[in-house]
């Protein structure tokens, strides 16, 4: 029975050296100074009141040091995910409406359900067929309207939209409700945190602070710029001309689900896929980072269960949509987080915050908090992965430009199907017309090489035809259209070198019996070298080996040699 | 002037040597005696009127003569593609009303105009995504459903329905109208199509006749069916107790196109384009099919020009979508034809009879008619690929009776897209996860084996790693995950054998860099050998030939080299 206990326990928690200890608390403390202002900011870029922001980032954490394995990671709220939930949102119900908060409840629950079904089902491997261009294209095009998004807070007025048009015009048709106040409140606050981040830690070195406190106060300049905020707004002439956080509402989180009418449920279901989609490339992605140093393994089934479970959570405890937040597991990380204990700290943390300390938050000016949010989002917008893709692979850079267009124009989601289209399109549609070298032998040797690019020696009469692709349903009319035009006229035998073949299906068994037969039909035989022994297995069961007997080299010299006059040698 | 003309002719007509003509006359004399019945016969399967089948089969013949570039495929009504426009129809306009004929002609312009772009696009490829066994499958399914709802037709009621159960429902609430001079007529007829092609050339042989005046006869088994049919039909007691072709209208097709309203179009694009992609790979497979004999060369996008512009131009005549039909096109080709001659005679023909002899046709009775459908889709139903495809590749025998099924249960355009799915969905899954194999040498030679299955020699603390599939977004990660897995802890160098990888894309490459820095922060080096030039090609230009300058390695076999101990060769 203890024994039974014991393995449901997580594995830190069962040989948890003393000396990790002080490293956890440090940086569960400094994880929950970020925590708070990201967690009522990204609220406020779901649309949501500030006190979701904080429930998001309860449960969550602690779910994730029972089930996760990553012992830096820091669930909670994050930037994209939450443009999602408003992305999602603004098409479905009213902002700021009891709706809305009900809907991004149940796209928390949805998604987590979604994460937890792949995860049970092993199908992690869902999430590689986002390309890292795609994601980039996203991330940088989904940070860029968190940007514009929060241009409005900034400036004093609201924002508002979910593509680049709806933002800007209603950037434009507030202008009247700018504020000089909010814009050098803001400004100042985002510029001390641009400048914190570059500067700060070279600037209190000289002044002869040693290197490990000059780097905590760079943590803590984003908190020194919410009090110096909050300490401005208090100020009696201030308050009335800046938009402030206001009345947070103490105490527990509500437990329970609001109840969602069937037939709204249709509209939640795609989105909660991307949404799910997102946040386990985000969290996995963060994971594998933090496990790289520490040599730690992560399964990619098992955190999906976490995460999955995070994200229920989350939707019972009045939250939103959840995911492994990269900046502040990096701090976690930096801040000396040995295991997930660091995670309930910040949990424990967070819950005397809301019990006891919503009142401290009434004076937050928005504008601060935008600040906030767009020093953070700013590093994403990154073009540097287009820059490269251009250079190597066009389908790769199209695809980065399409999602990021699609993105500003259409929409967030939209910008995901359209990349996710693109990249697997265009990969299909190379492998659909695959590369076909005539290949030769390098004099004296055993090697073979394309004919255009090598001098090599031919055997008159013999084509050896080298096909760089595997073979299957997409590319078997194409390759066999032309294998059937490349032999001259004069051949009397065609060699299929199948070194790069690595599987083959049925339309392609198919298609090898009709060109052996139209081939013969043109006086040529056909005969197969250099098959892996994966693609020779089916090959065998369809009976091809059969077909062919006689006819299969292992390799092109065997061939070359079949046919080379004997002469050669008895000289 | 006189060049230019000549220029636009189609070959056929700028040299055609007289001794063709007889075989040209005679098989097109052959074909119309075919293509009549089967036109009325595909218009009862489409649900359109009798005469709807004749033009369908004057302007395809001619338009396709002109810019066809097979000699025998005989375009014009197919059974398929007839059931997939009654399937279509059946859920938007009531059978037998004025817009149910609307609805088919435009269907036949929409999918002749995609066809048209497909082919001045060069997108011909498209067609390749449809798998042998989904296509196996989904003809397989469709001639079962032809067969049933000709089953209303034989016994003398009404069929109809598009699924299975559907059909079968419509069956037992007509049972009432069941007649057994239908079921005498009709059966008497299948039995005598059905006995005549197995055995009636033998026979008329053993009694006397020339092998080819006996093959003569026994193409004209259906005409002689039909004749009989019409004899009975036109017994005075018979008459009430059959249905009858009836009144069909003589005269020239109305040419022009009716008014569609805009709101009706969203709703024939899909469907338009599922008739598209099938008559593509059905037309194309003929061409093929009657090519490969005479070493004629077909150009599948300058045949999807000519297969649209026969749709056009059966849209514009009153007809209906139109493609290669198997069946007649090979008559065509053993009946001699030599060129498109044919089927321009095919068509004079038709005219003829279109003009002239539609009253001939008033007493053909339906149950004949349904008898010459079912015994000419019978061959069909095919399950041969279904046993070879489960024998070799089970995702490819899933994709079959996943089609099969959705075919007969949801519905004609639905199975598609369902082995659609499946057949990409199976290959796309396995590529996500490659076969990966720790390979050694095989002693004394330069040749490398999976150590699982040979017995080969491995060098102490280098581990051979081969990857056998293209790398890209798809597997990236998984395989960055087995290979960081693969290595014992005492390794130093891990080599990866990338002679299975054709392709890599950005996503790979990333993984690459985030490799090496994983197995660096281990202690052991990254090497890479054997990669093809396109590949080493991206390499290069995203930089990583300099990041691993000195760890890349021609083959495996010079990899070894450099690990192995010096004194082994000092000896």
């Amino acid at each position: 029975m203890k024994a039974y206990l014991s393995h449901l326990l997580p594995p830190w928690m069962k040989h948890y050296p003393r000396i990790w200890l002080s490293g956890d608390i440090s940086a569960g403390i400094i994880v929950t100074l970020l925590l708070v202002p990201q967690a009522l900011a990204y609220a406020m870029v779901a649309g949501l009141p500030p006190q979701t922001g904080l429930y998001a980032s309860l449960a969550p954490l602690l779910i994730y040091a029972l089930l996760g394995r990553s012992h830096a990671q820091s669930v909670g709220p994050m930037a994209v995910t939450s443009l999602l939930v408003a992305a999602t949102l603004v098409r479905l119900a009213p902002q700021g409406g009891a709706d809305y908060a009900v809907l991004a409840v149940w796209l928390a629950l949805l998604s987590g359900l979604m994460l937890l079904l792949l995860g049970l089902l092993r199908l992690g491997l869902v999430a590689d067929f986002l390309s890292q261009p795609v994601l980039s294209g996203f991330v940088s095009a989904s940070a860029l309207m968190i940007v514009l998004s929060q241009l409005g807070p900034l400036l004093g007025s609201q924002g508002g939209g979910s593509t680049l048009p709806a933002l800007l015009s209603g950037l434009w048709a507030q202008r009247q409700a700018f504020s000089l106040a909010a814009l050098l409140l803001g400004g100042g606050a985002l510029l001390w945190l641009l400048w914190s981040r570059h500067a700060l830690a070279a600037v209190l070195q000289k002044l002869g602070l040693g290197a490990s406190a000059a780097l905590l106060l760079v943590r803590a300049a984003p908190v020194l710029a919410l009090l110096a905020g909050m300490l401005v707004a208090a100020g009696d002439d201030m308050a009335g001309r800046l938009h402030l956080v206001g009345e947070v509402p103490a105490g527990l989180p509500p437990l329970g689900l609001a109840w969602l009418p069937w037939s709204r449920l249709p509209d939640l279901v795609l989105p909660a896929f991307f949404i799910a989609l997102v946040n386990m490339v985000q969290s996995l992605s963060v994971a594998q980072m933090l496990a790289q140093p520490r040599g730690e393994r992560i399964e990619p089934n098992r955190e999906l269960i976490a995460l999955g479970a995070c994200n229920i959570g989350a939707a019972l405890s009045g939250g939103f949509p959840v995911t492994g937040g990269l900046t502040r597991s990096v701090v976690n990380a930096d801040a000396g987080a040995q295991t997930q204990l660091s995670s309930v700290i910040s949990a424990v943390l967070m819950l005397a915050i809301v019990l006891f300390a919503t009142r401290a938050l009434y004076y937050l000016p928005l504008t601060v908090l935008s600040a906030t949010i767009v020093a953070s989002v700013l590093a994403l917008i990154d073009f540097s992965l287009l820059r490269r893709a251009w250079a190597c692979n066009r389908v790769d850079a199209l695809a980065f430009m399409a999602t990021f267009a699609s993105v500003l124009l259409i929409g967030v989601d939209s910008g995901i199907i359209v990349g996710l289209l693109i990249s697997l399109g265009g990969w299909l549609a190379k492998s659909g017309q695959p590369h076909i070298a005539q290949i030769g032998r390098l004099p004296g040797s055993e090697h073979f090489r394309n004919v255009r690019n090598f001098s090599v020696e031919t055997l008159p009469g013999v084509s050896f035809l080298r096909v760089d692709e595997s073979l299957y349903f997409g590319n078997a009319r194409n390759v066999e259209a032309v294998l059937l035009a490349m032999p001259p006229a004069n051949s009397r035998h065609v060699v299929l070198v199948m070194s790069g073949v690595n599987r083959i299906d049925m339309s392609a068994l198919l298609m090898l019996e009709s060109l052996d037969a139209a081939l013969a039909a043109r006086g040529m035989a056909l005969s197969l070298c250099e098959i892996k022994q994966p693609v020779f297995a089916v090959m065998d069961k369809a009976g091809l080996a059969q077909r062919f007997a006689g006819r299969i080299f292992i390799s092109a010299a065997q061939a070359w040699q079949a046919w080379t006059p004997q002469r050669d040698y008895q000289i």
